[in-house]
């Protein structure tokens, strides 16, 4: 495997389902990554460590994912500067998932976390790819081909509601 | 001046105003105390080593407060294992407080945050001395006191209201 | 058994599923606690009795947990000089845990309550731990390894994470 | 100066502005009220003497304000068996009024507050005096002269208004 | 059956599964009354007849159920003088209830509805009990009798709880 | 079949089980309508296309449904000046609808969106024939003919109602 | 003056300020409309009437202003078969608007209002003239217009940018 | 002037008091860009020009800032495969901001939008200086720089603070 240019870090083990997206549209992008557990809140030391040397490695950018009140993306771009995502998750100690958003979202001037939806690890995902897709043709191609593909999966949609009898007078 | 017992920080100078309620208070309750800035997002490794040493330095309680994505009093409760009192502070990026509120309270199960009312860095100090007064009775006599000048504040304002000519059975 | 130092209380029977895990991590951390359930809408003669008594009875930390328009902890915290942690607890009559949550938290200056996350009664533990721990060194030495086998349980996540197939040259 | 039928209290001096809504409107509907200050966090015992001597003392219906974690009507409601209306006021303390809502509002089965508006004094007021005009024809009646003169005070607005020059057929 | 003194209303027959809890604890409490769906939206011309007459036919209280945008009960009381005591229900098309609460509670000065916590018909019933009380020994009687039934309660879960196992020095 | 005159659009296949409602009520008040997906995320083009040449086709009404960051009713209303009716739909990936709402309900001043409750397809339905029926008497006669309907279920219900026991002076 | 097409009403003489940009604006398009007070609240009676009579009258649409529990658009579209706009109005008793949205938008099936922004008055009048203009010409062309204009109005904010120093190479 | 590396855009020229913190900061970290007007609601066309164009021009990252039911985001992600970073902003017809934030926070799956925190232009601008700087690295060293520029300030609170006259033992 070649250098990730990627780093997937989540708080806990149980963020992994949510997470594993991410991971899954950057394979699918062919973008490199790594993923890991880091907690801000349990292992505070290791997320420094993680923080302070990702630059280093070769890391590009750093998408968090955390929930309730969620830390590890801000902290974690307090450290780098580095560009950082943060994915708000739903965990089950979370009130309806708005701790998860605000306490990513609403970081003070000069520390920005590029936060995306509530559980949006695929998100997360794509943007990290557009990141590394600014200087990377192979990829930024990929993103293209992505978006016909979801434009193709609409107009599939478009065939099945008319073939299910819905009249459309605008495709016919 | 003797050993403080209280460390009180925040994220910003500019939460001053709010936060010296707390010193205020403690030293009316004639609590030592510290208060400085200690910012998680801005000096992380200040951060670090104030919640690594307090414990050492003689600090019983820490008081933090921080508006936002606020991530300052979950973070030192992460490090240290004394307990941490958490102020949400209603700062001017604040979507109504409801982040700073949210981003305090919300902690994982593991490490607790002691969170009181939005701006409620009075009761931050309060709350701290009475932490002090479970082994201090001269601290748990100043509560007591002042608890009844709280009593007597509104037994004043009953004679107050009686003045200004609302009748009142129940007084009479 | 010897004396509590911890009173857990509560607003109904039901809500026990919830804070039995505030006993339960006080056992594991050493700390003597009596529980059980006091009404302040139901017995408000027994809640003053309970927060009139609690200090002269040895208790040196109340834990008091609620729902709906939960009234509880603030009333205890009215009532003694002693610590209150409260716990917001999402009953059934709740929206969304919202009602519990800023019935307990917001309270008004002079009398605060140490609130900690919605249904959050394993962090009123460690709290109450936490404040005895400041004068009882086994109590803080318990936390401090609780704080490690937090840490521990990260790392055990890591290396399932890296057998599961992840890449992660961090920690390689 | 007869037997006062309805209780008015209010947790703070401060809270008098809204609440002095409730005792004019009760003047005006010709219903006789006592007004003071109970605070249930600062004066508990005498919340409890207020409550339990109330229905005693010939009240009929209790009207209590209180802002932020507002705890006095549903305390209150605890005691009595009276009515308690609660007036949910929006104090300095409060995030934008709904902790003094959700506090007073979502008491549990067994124990109602009959809450009104935010800041809603007025209709608190009203609401007494309906309470004791279920039994009182002069009240009563007044009660259908305060209706007529809300309809007359929008037929002037319609008035108004045309003069203004807007142009109303259905008034033509 | 004698006159019914509480008329209990609803806006659609799904209503009745909360809304019976309202003539159940009326049947308890020895008050008569009388129950039907009353839907503002959808028959607003026989919510202008009931509530025009209600008076006459005898009713003391009006209790009114609804969910969504919830008009039945701010109608009903914008058309007679009787008290009407609002119940927000969380009905299948409401956003967790915020909808039915608010568009009950916050009606403006000079209509008032007195809400009860969201599905609250219980309470709704408790509460009209409790203005028949203020003018009836035998309703105020069987009010006091369920508040010591309240508290009896409470105390047997005190003692199950400590048959269970847990230690409580304060009932010792 | 003959012109349509409302067109039904939704962001996603998924949002069918929800829309359908609305071609359903339109196809029972004998409305000519047209029912397809268009993605403002995915489809960008389509979508442009589709609102620019809807008023030449003979469409007089949009529906237009989305979830989420719901873009496609306001986009649809910046483009054509029909009527469009958005519907916010509470998909998987929203925040208890509260996203869908407010994204489509908080339109710029110009460009309106005549927005129908969190799911209310069957309203969207509804209004779209209310305003073809502002010039078509069949349809408005429909309309007066599904009112009475509605109030003829209500009756329904009170006969129900008073066959299963609970008494109602009122109907008597 | 020739027969108003659109009847604007609102719950108070003080809504007005917001109200009249609805009749403001349709003047603009050349739509003829009446403007009065109409209160659900204090003038039930009138109402009834209003809506009742409104389509004799050839009133084809409704725009309906209020605040706080806003119960006039809805019952208004209860009586009426119209098409019927509602205003949220953020008037001073409104919880942040919050009330006025939600007691507008979440109407039940069956009874839908055309719910605009919060003081979205503007927004009620363009939405009104769009539904006449699906049947005038005239209207519909001024529709186009005002349309051209809110462009041009962006263009020249364009222009002025790159006047004040900004480089905007996409319109070079 | 050379290449502009990222572009600034906003929906109204009453967003540049909030977005020009966005230019001022790339000024200062040294990254080209370019600043105008491009309104999804009221110039669409405009919109798809310049998103389908960006790449093709150069520009490597989007900051897009809109208020209210905020679309321009939203809809210039659907369109190009550059990263997109949205700004909500707390307009005059916003909900609190809530409508803001929402809006452009939660995109749908297979098109993010970097979302920073309410009025947070300034943290757009550092992020997208932190995309450009992935590959350049003048910008990434910029950021180093101003890293340490913003832990010297806390550090300067510190000072100031202690001349204030506030102990603080930690930094003695």
């Amino acid at each position: 495997m070649s250098q990730p240019l990627v780093g997937i870090i989540m708080g806990s083990e149980s963020d992994l389902k949510i997470m594993q997206e991410a991971s899954e549209i950057l394979q699918q992008l062919g973008v490199e990554f790594e993923l890991t557990v880091v907690s801000a809140h349990r292992t505070p030391q290791r997320m420094m460590d993680y923080a302070v040397g990702a630059k280093e490695r070769g890391i590009k950018v750093i998408v968090a994912g955390a929930g309730g009140a969620a830390h590890l993306p801000g902290m974690v771009a307090a450290i780098t500067t580095l560009p950082v995502i943060g994915v708000p998750i739903k965990s089950s100690n979370s009130i309806d998932g708005w701790d998860s958003v605000l306490s990513i979202l609403q970081m003070p001037g000069g520390v920005p976390v590029a936060t995306v939806a509530l559980n949006g690890a695929k998100n997360a995902g794509i943007l990290a790819a557009q990141i590394i897709g600014t200087h990377s043709k192979p990829v930024a191609d990929k993103l293209v081909e992505m978006k016909k593909q979801m434009r193709e999966k609409v107009e599939n949609s478009v065939r099945e509601i008319r073939i299910a009898g819905y009249n459309n007078e605008f495709d016919s």
